[in-house]
């Protein structure tokens, strides 16, 4: 008999679960639909569900329950505040809800730091580094960063949302965000808003001639055939992510950064533009570091779930990264 | 006889020194020119001199020096890097200069971490916060950043540079950052081209009609009487640090926000348009906090140089502070 680790990775379009042992080697793992839009007495009970699919059936002992959700959420309480995606849910204390079905500890993060959290044990960032910055470019831009081995959670935990930087002031004076200009919906915006101004674009065959079908991934595969206007909306919502790595770069010092998300599918589409910009415009080449592509893929929150959860044995430093968790 | 600190805050300017005790009262103080171009050996004779001349005289024991200078600096071996307004400075290592000249240990950090640190200790944020943000809005933009109780330094001690944030983007591409926009010689570029393309300005008879003259100091005085133009690049100005602002409460979620600097000497002219500009784009109300002006003026880098050196009494917190310098 030995310990486990269930963790759940809760997204506005799928609910993911796995069983681990206690180095986070995934054991067993389903997956379904959030289904968000039956609102949240169904999410719950899909998530329950969940939780009693994957739960060890050979005695091993669960030493509690994971979970990543989308932010804004308490991580000290387990209370999810108000996340856009997920309709009907405001101060759900999910920690609560579930410590009193299952009688286990659980632990509840923020999906971008929960990934950070993954990369730095198992991923991209795990050769001992101790300030990291994980940044996710899909539907929109999220971030998780650790500082000096310690979780970046702030007063309320609700820290490091990068996406919501200023990154635009222009002679209008019009202010947008790293998200707005860099994340799938911006690409598609601008790319729409250029073809509905005349250009031509391979996009327009993608979704049929219907413009309002655009999104980012539309954009990406465009790009990925050479469709010129389609690259360069693609790299301009890089350059834009790259002024985002800029300002992380001056403000943390770190050692690597780590890029995952949808849109880094797109590979040296995404990471040439990343990084040309950070070579021109950080102040000293000191502040240069590797910036490499997740490895975790769609699984990062999965992972990163579990890691919240303490352990005896496994991965030496976990503790410490959740120390403030 | 008693235990007593040393402090340094050289900078580019002046040179300031105190002796304190070990809640850091300051006990005695001296200021002198740097006179920066006349070389390093120069500067370093008057640091050594400024040592000697706040040396206590009735046998106390001094439990190191503390030593605030320009940026880039590493703080774990006292080396100063390169600092602009330092010519002749290339990878100096004042901390054992210093060391080997007095035998005591001594303690070197960057002038805006410092700074953080004094107002944390006996500045404006005072009262227990654990997560602090500071900012200097001066002839450049710096910051110093306490995060759960500790300094952010980084890998290398290069955090944390506010300053160095892309902040524009605009239609052509072109990129700027916060300092260039907020800081007094952006103030002075910019009321100088506004002049110089026509418009009127109360600031030319500040300079007597010599352009080349302006400063943000002239602009701030301008804006003082009430120039509309002058009110207009100050209020442009606070707002990019608004933005700047921003960027930090999504990133950090801090308790509370200090800015010092001598452009903060407009008070409400600086602060109002910041804090309207940080109540219009945060994500959510959630993330505002206290935006406050820094109370310890000119001796804030004397403050903190001192709070670097460990002491057995003493302020409590200072320990856990200083736990990563």
């Amino acid at each position: 008999m030995a310990n486990c680790i269930i963790s759940i990775d809760l997204g506005g379009t799928r609910i993911r679960g796995a069983r681990m042992d206690e180095s986070l080697k995934i054991l067993e793992r389903h997956e379904t639909y959030t289904l968000a839009s039956e609102g949240l007495q169904a999410v719950l009970e899909r998530i329950k569900q969940m939780i009693r699919e994957v739960w060890p059936q050979n005695g091993d002992t669960v030493m509690g329950v994971g979970v990543s959700a989308p932010g804004p959420l308490d991580p000290k309480t387990g209370v999810i505040v108000a996340p856009p995606n997920l309709p009907g849910w405001h101060n759900v204390p999910l920690g609560d809800i579930l410590t009193d079905a299952f009688n286990v500890p659980v632990y509840v993060g923020n999906d971008a730091n929960v990934a950070a959290l993954a990369e730095s044990l198992v991923g991209a960032a795990q050769d001992g580094y101790r300030h990291v910055i994980y940044l996710t470019q899909s539907t929109g831009v999220g971030s998780g960063i650790i500082v000096d081995g310690r979780m970046l959670l702030g007063k309320r935990g609700l820290a490091a949302e990068a996406g919501h930087m200023p990154i635009l002031y222009d002679a209008d004076e019009r202010v947008s965000t790293v998200e707005l200009e860099a994340a799938g919906p911006g690409m598609a915006r601008r790319a729409r808003a250029r073809i509905e101004a005349g250009e031509s674009s391979l996009i327009v065959d993608l979704v049929e001639g219907d413009l309002t079908q655009i999104t980012g991934s539309t954009v990406g595969k465009a790009a990925q055939q050479g469709d010129p206007l389609a690259l360069e909306v693609v790299t301009r919502s890089a350059r834009v992510l790259g002024l985002g790595v800029v300002s992380l770069l001056h403000l943390f010092n770190p050692e690597i950064v780590v890029i995952g998300g949808g849109v880094t599918a797109l590979g040296d589409l995404i990471f040439n533009p990343v990084r040309e910009t950070v070579s021109k415009y950080v102040r000293d080449p000191e502040y240069i570091v590797p910036i490499v592509p997740s490895v975790l893929g769609e699984d990062v929150s999965v992972f990163g779930a579990g890691a919240l959860v303490p352990t005896k044995g496994g991965i030496e430093d976990i503790q410490h990264l959740r120390e403030v968790m």
